[in-house]
């Protein structure tokens, strides 16, 4: 974790900027600061835990465009220590295809002095055994937008162009207030730091619960990235965020719409089918022992209130 | 904190068996394991922070039976050091009455090798700043069955003859199993503690839901002694044990008759305005800094919710 001035947490925003594109070419959209990688069947590995929200984002976008049997999923289990994420759910603790005990061999087989953290989602090539990229908003934009030959036929247009301005500012927000907005409550080092995070998170959540009072989805009637990029933090809000990271005004199942709209996108198999409320309060409550020392992990909460009807129409 | 086997949390649940009685004489009801003190107004005072449900429970029964003006009420901030409770909040830093800066003085005055915990409510004899008794249970007793000619006219019968039997036996299930079945979550030592002591915490809360569906308080249709002891727990409940305790099944509002139930009693003037949510967090989250390292306080839970009408008939 790093710290920026009065105790507020800064995550560490710089991965791999490689790309995996059509034919190795130039993108149509986005930056490219690192090497393209061609787009092949069957050639690359997604790693992705499970308890992991970024690294889930990817897991669900994946199996929404119906890439899985041509981009195969290894699985870190839901805790790590300090060389980060490891095979120990698998058969002698060896990922099956890379054959290795611990994501960071193969950071380390493509740059022997790797000095950023060890995380997931990341893709490796599966013939070197080397780590590709770990940049995980262009991971899943880019199996929308890179790997189309192969999409499902009846796959969502996760980013429709008319929307895309929109969507872009309304992922932004999402993402410093939201996806990370939780992070800054529960990793704050100080009061101050801490109240004026819980703030800033409740801003943007009163925001949301607005937005979808009217709107069945986040960008209108239809599913997008942005959905996707919001729900990984509701799928842990109760079970973490809540406790864990003290983002406490109220439980997301007393907030009308928003509640609604998450259990409408539970009950999507990509959604439910890849939430694994035991692997994430593991993660959290053994892996950060700098605010749960006990590493106790929480019985609750009753994870039978996804199933009630969301009564959307 | 004192473990037993296996990590289970254990309360030291020996106390100063002093009791004060109508002209010191053998009390009616229960145990001389003390001495015994005469009843006789504004001779002693009740040292109570409202931070403490142990505590809280005297300050509430004081002001039911309309004990004010007898025995005065000395209030401890919400928290301490290791030498336990302090008058910060008083001018100076010192109760007004007592002049002391911590209640342990009174303690050592009596004791001067006091060996055990200092602990609030404890009761003072104001003339020779000796601490009296700290045995909570029997002082919230003694205020009604010993004090009986200074209770102002219309105090409530807290404990009626016909229902004695029943309700020793109600509250000794919500003493080990609720009162303390917070606390053996959240200072559990182990998982395993941990999750047997969930289950025991959830299986008394279910009682009490299902008791309280056909019962306006726990012995009927008038408040008792028994009502004061659960509802301690109940104030501290979402605001503390859900996530500090780790007590988080449901939130109480999530129980719709105990929620129900916990709305009524906070309307009664001696329950909700001795009710101060801002210490209690203060309490929880700053003095065990061995499951909350950070000491970082929660804002939530939103208080507004308890004024919501509790719509029982």
């Amino acid at each position: 974790m790093a710290y920026a001035s009065e105790g507020e947490f800064k995550r560490d925003a710089t991965y791999i900027p490689d790309r995996i594109t059509k034919d190795a070419r130039r993108p149509e959209h986005g930056p490219v600061d690192g090497e393209l990688w061609p787009v092949e069947a069957g050639r690359y590995r997604l790693v992705a835990a499970k308890a992991c929200p970024w690294a889930t984002r990817t897991i669900i976008v994946r199996e929404l465009l119906g890439l899985e049997d041509v981009i195969s999923l290894g699985t870190p289990g839901p805790t790590h220590d300090e060389r980060s994420w490891t095979f120990d759910l698998d058969p002698g603790g060896v990922d099956p295809v890379l054959g290795i005990e611990r994501i960071q061999e193969a950071y380390l087989e493509r740059f022997p002095d790797y000095p950023r953290g060890i995380t997931v989602p990341a893709i490796v090539d599966v013939p070197t055994g080397q780590v590709v990229t770990n940049d995980f908003p262009w991971i899943t934009h880019d199996f929308f937008f890179e790997w189309r030959e192969f999409h499902r036929a009846d796959a969502p247009n996760l980013w429709p162009a008319e929307l895309r301005e929109e969507m872009e500012q309304v992922m932004r927000r999402i993402y410093t207030e939201v996806n990370n907005g939780v992070y800054r409550c529960g990793f704050a080092g100080s009061q101050e730091a801490y109240d004026a995070a819980y703030d800033r998170l409740w801003t943007a959540l009163d925001w949301l619960e607005e937005r979808l009072a009217s709107r069945r989805y986040l960008m209108g009637d239809a599913l997008t990235e942005a959905d996707v990029r919001l729900w990984t933090t509701l799928a842990r809000f109760d079970a973490v965020y809540h406790g864990h990271f003290k983002c406490n005004r109220q439980k997301l199942t007393e907030l009308p719409h928003l509640w609604g709209y998450a259990r409408e996108l539970y009950a999507i198999p990509a959604f439910g089918g890849n939430t694994d409320f035991e692997q994430i309060k593991r993660h959290y409550y053994v892996v950060h022992s700098d605010i749960n020392p006990t590493q106790v992990v929480p019985k609750g909460p009753d994870p039978a209130v996804w199933l009630e009807p969301h009564g959307r129409g």
